[in-house]
């Protein structure tokens, strides 16, 4: 292992650091947070921006055959396996300016003190910003790191974007991708030269602020169960004329059913199991609604979460088997669409002793905390690429415009990437 | 009183009744049901095809200050109190054909067989077709009667039109109305001129149906508490980062106060209290929701109707309660706009009296049945005018395009109706 005086200093790329999370948000403000669409305007004016700013560094950009962007140093000749570090250029409508772009933030400064040091030890490092990681645009996440391990499916690819109506398929094609070779799941990316993935990303939730951490290093990331949507149909009626023991009120249905959900979810954390349950987007349908009108239709997103395939599975049962008993109580049904599943990653012990090695060597202050949200690096993970994860502390959550990461705490957890990036010899 | 054999027939007009029932829902049909906005596109093609229809009998027809059509006899003086009948023209968005409509074409026939028989005997009789009885499209019901009684309030006028977005002044100033002298709550119409208000209306509920009775007479109609739109706020926030103990969904806070409603409710009803409460309009925010973010927003109607102000009050003061400790245990607020308020209203005793005896001796099986549903009637009734309603059996409920009213029990009560006009001297 290389000692402390061996590592590259990064704390020179500060200003550096400001102005790239400036310049991005800039690009992609909505008058509310940022919009940077999954394959769309805000995510290509991000990836333009990087890729003449690390031009300019003189770095070597390419585009992968998912259209995701590669960094490495042009004297990186390719022949030795490399570490990988990155994140998403994406964010969710009305988002945060961190989520995401902070980790290829991070890798390009980790790359530019490389450049700009002239130093070449250590291994080879390629950073790389995804595109599609966000679920928001097409009800499916990690469409980006999925394309590089076959993990897009041809019925993902007909999912379509929430605003624009584009399939998938459509909508990677814009921007350059082989979209037949990702519809025949052909792995694009050789894993054999990959030899670790590190990632840096804003922590999602309230834990760090709460324990006064500024950095984290993630054990391992919560996978997901999903429905994108759930439709409960009743009966519509005059909200007037028909007697409680004649209807069949798709909104009470759901109502109970989420109360239901909410129930057990209470008793199964009071069990110890780690699990968080959300219905995201529910609605009465809009072509017929009405103050007057008892629902006949309401739609529904289901999601859980949890670091334990088992009780994803258990919890999703559990939903399914309340489905059944609220349509035989109320006179409803349920139907489905496709259920999309995340498996749970486990990130490498030998990784997360070097993270943490490089935490105490830089005395900052740091935990082994879980990740409540997935990340590209589980589709890493999963694919028996050894992964470790940074988290930065961050006020306020994120998928929101409130998130608030300090740049002092984004700076010690780059100094800290870089540190595990020269120790991954 | 009049015998039977002094009555007018009106057997004769039932090809009419059925021609201008088509026609009417030709020019409404939306590809799903029938859309007549009040004040919009659809009432008004109505109202034309009516007063042509009219005008071609030879019958007299006006516009009054609020809008609404009055057909009479060119050879009504006006002198005399006349009695009243008619219904609105308006319908719900993919609505059916014959809620409102029924009842204006059941007054029509009357005066086209007066008219046509050259029978003057019996009181004057005006028939009235109301615009702006729906609540579906500004939230409010009873615009166009509550307009004549000084009922439409200039908070009422600043309401908004769910698709337009055009205010009910603008809206209801651009078919015609004294917008000024509605705003200032004059009364429209001299309730001295008025002897009697009858209306007819199919029944918009089950019960008829499951008793094989053709007609119905009204005891009673329920009046309502409502919002349009309570706004449930919590926080919204990364659906995997958050642990339920920090959270404030508000999806799950309004599923917790619609399961709250719906056990008060049934406590209720076992108690023999006359109550239904409906949540018609649920939503996530559009502008934020994702499958991925915890809602920090959901915005809901509320609506309970019953016969008794009593209970209506009683149960909207439990809303607000069950508001405040979900407020409480779940850390959300919640937000109300206008509170809106229809009374209930009484039928008059001997106008039931003369519907039912009409009933008997035309061999119809009837019942006194009392409206869950609200109708124009119930502001005659509550000006203190005598009001009286038959309903028509009518399959699959009303604010559909399944509403199914068979043209027998139709033109029955057209005859009832008849009859009772000319009983009511």
């Amino acid at each position: 292992m290389l000692t402390r005086t061996q590592t590259m200093d990064v704390s020179g790329l500060r200003d550096l650091a400001v102005r790239m999370f400036d310049e991005v948000r800039k690009l992609s403000f909505d008058g509310v947070g940022v919009t940077r669409e999954s394959y769309g305007r805000g995510e290509t004016a991000a990836a333009d921006f990087l890729r003449d700013l690390a031009q300019a560094e003189g770095l070597k950009v390419e585009t992968d055959r998912a259209a995701n962007l590669v960094f490495s140093l042009p004297e990186d000749s390719g022949e030795a396996p490399a570490v990988w570090s990155g994140s998403h250029l994406d964010s969710v409508p009305q988002g945060g300016n961190f989520d995401g772009l902070a980790g290829i933030v991070a890798g390009l400064l980790c790359l530019i003190a490389r450049k700009r040091g002239g130093a070449l030890q250590g291994p080879p490092l390629k950073v790389i910003g995804f595109r599609g990681e966000e679920s928001a645009w097409f009800g499916k996440a990690y469409m980006g790191s999925g394309s590089l391990f076959g993990k897009v499916s041809p019925e993902d690819l007909e999912l379509k974007q929430r605003n624009s109506g584009l399939t998938l398929a459509e909508s990677m094609r814009g921007v350059g991708a082989d979209v037949e070779a990702i519809r025949a799941r052909t792995p694009l990316l050789d894993k054999s030269r990959v030899s670790a993935y590190l990632e840096l990303h804003i922590e999602q939730g309230p834990v760090m602020v709460a324990r006064e951490l500024p950095l984290g290093v993630v054990s391992g990331i919560r996978g997901n169960v999903r429905h994108n949507r759930i439709t409960c149909i009743g009966e519509a009626g005059h909200s007037g004329a028909v007697p409680r023991w004649l209807r069949h009120d798709a909104m009470f249905a759901v109502a109970d059913l989420i109360m239901r959900l909410d129930d057990h979810w209470r008793a199964l954390l009071e069990r110890g199991i780690d699990l968080v349950v959300t219905t995201g987007v529910v609605s009465t349908d809009a072509a017929e609604h009405s103050i007057s009108r008892i629902p006949g239709l309401v739609s529904l997103s289901f999601e859980a979460r949890s670091k334990s395939i088992d009780t994803l599975e258990g919890f999703y049962e559990l939903m399914r088997t309340e489905c059944k008993a609220i349509g035989r109580d109320r006179g409803v049904r349920f139907e489905f669409d496709r259920r999309l599943l995340s498996e749970p990653a486990t990130m490498d012990a030998r990784i997360c002793e070097v993270l943490a090695q490089a935490c105490k060597e830089r005395a900052s202050p740091y935990e082994i905390i879980p990740s409540g949200a997935g990340h590209d690096a589980s589709l890493f993970a999963n694919a028996g690429i050894p992964s470790g994860m940074i988290f930065i502390r961050n006020r306020n959550g994120s998928h929101n415009p409130d998130e608030a990461m300090e740049i002092d705490d984004f700076m010690r957890g780059v100094q800290v990437l870089s540190d595990a990036v020269d120790r991954l010899a």
